[in-house]
């Protein structure tokens, strides 16, 4: 077993930072788990793993393994305990249908700014078998390592495309677009189809005036009691979850 | 304006460990949102702020507040990016009154380890009017400053109770006890009560035997197309408020 190159080590954790993922087209993922489930859909260009690891995935071909022992595998790491794999991935390339975007249900984030929000996004999505998630260029890189961790897999099953929110709901004609507001109608009553496009807004400032515009649809997710005080609004992951199941729940019978 | 003396500021940070949270009976917040909230409710005993923070807060009593600079504030805060006051309060003393829980909708967590996850749950609890939250005394600290400032306030509306989950269940007879399982049935067909307890179980090992068998009613939350691969799991924060949705759904129309 020979020792983890610093050359190697150094490609590895330039890869927290965006702007080499962005010029290398690479990403990060670490754990058992998760590497197992990235490598049923994206290339991986490197995998860096224990023995352990290496003797239970005998399938995984052989250049781009690379054993290290348990001291060196850490050194590649960003997790405070690292897990037996540390693998580095090559971004997809995916291409937006849009005629396909008006047949499914699909999500659109208008700035979520949180990794962990966003990931979490991402799991209830694949949950709930929303194919496509469009974000904003404002929203948080994907492949940030905290994301990545965050989604647990779920990136795997879930396609998530950067670009002009505006752009691409103007050309959505004839597409229910909805989105939560405080004026909006009661979620639980309303009739709910099964294709469309949910807007979730940011975390401090919900959805943009430019990307409101576009919504046609408002809904609201009503407290307990509607007359008590209480938190001023739900973390957008959970309003996500919430309406992603009211929706999932009309057809789900 | 005096200096913040290294005894206070010792104090404060020592209320990062749950052993002199217990000691001291005493826990600290940050930022004007969640201090103004907790002020509603719990007694302060210390409160280190900015001349801003003071000067729109006049009524506050004058013997608890410390006028300090930024740069002696941030000696005090554990946050990266300190927000104009840090406040110790006393740890309330609740009492659970188990015939008025029969009367209610509770939560039970049977040992959430992470704090961001307590934290979420507690303010999905305020959000759909839960007041009394039922911890096993394994999961993670509410008073730990990471759930504090993840409830956003929720805490001041919410009772958080530390107990024994099987002695506290072996008394509630003739209370519906709901739990999530895979074997459960959709929640989104059953007749689910105004009242009953629903028990939330730890992120890896969901809900324990020992808790479990006092489950009277499983419930699942279904996967869309269920048909399909996915995810193996909902987040518990996310299944929490997609439980609790579905409760209130049933009569807040």
């Amino acid at each position: 077993m020979e020792p983890l190159s610093k050359n190697t080590i150094k490609l590895i954790t330039s890869l927290t930072r965006k702007k080499e993922r962005d010029e290398l087209n690479l990403f990060f993922a670490e754990g058992p788990k998760l590497v197992d489930d990235l490598l049923n859909t994206f290339s991986c260009s490197l995998l860096v793993a224990t023995s352990d690891y290496i003797d239970s995935h005998k399938s995984i071909r052989a250049d781009i393994v690379k054993e290290v022992s348990k001291e060196d595998l850490k050194k590649a790491s960003a997790l405070c305990a690292p897990q037996s794999v540390v693998a580095v991935f090559r971004k997809p390339n995916y291409q937006l249908d849009c005629a396909n975007i008006a047949n499914q249900l699909t999500l659109m984030l208008d700035t979520i700014q949180d990794p962990g929000n966003l990931g979490t996004i991402i799991r209830v999505a694949d949950w709930f078998g929303i194919e496509n998630i469009l974000c904003s260029k404002e929203t948080v890189d994907v492949y940030n390592p905290k994301v990545v961790q965050a989604t647990m897999g779920a990136l795997s099953r879930v396609k998530i495309h950067y670009l002009d929110l505006e752009e691409t709901l103007i050309k959505m004609k004839n597409v229910p677009i909805f989105g939560t507001f405080l004026e909006g109608n009661n979620i639980y009553e309303e009739a709910l189809p099964p294709t469309g496009v949910i807007i979730m807004g940011n975390e401090g400032n919900g959805i943009s005036s430019g990307v409101g515009k576009y919504v046609n649809r408002k809904l609201y997710i009503p407290n307990f009691p509607q007359s008590r005080d209480t938190s001023e609004s739900l973390n957008v992951a959970i309003a996500t979850a919430i309406t992603c199941s009211e929706f999932r729940r009309r057809i789900n019978k």
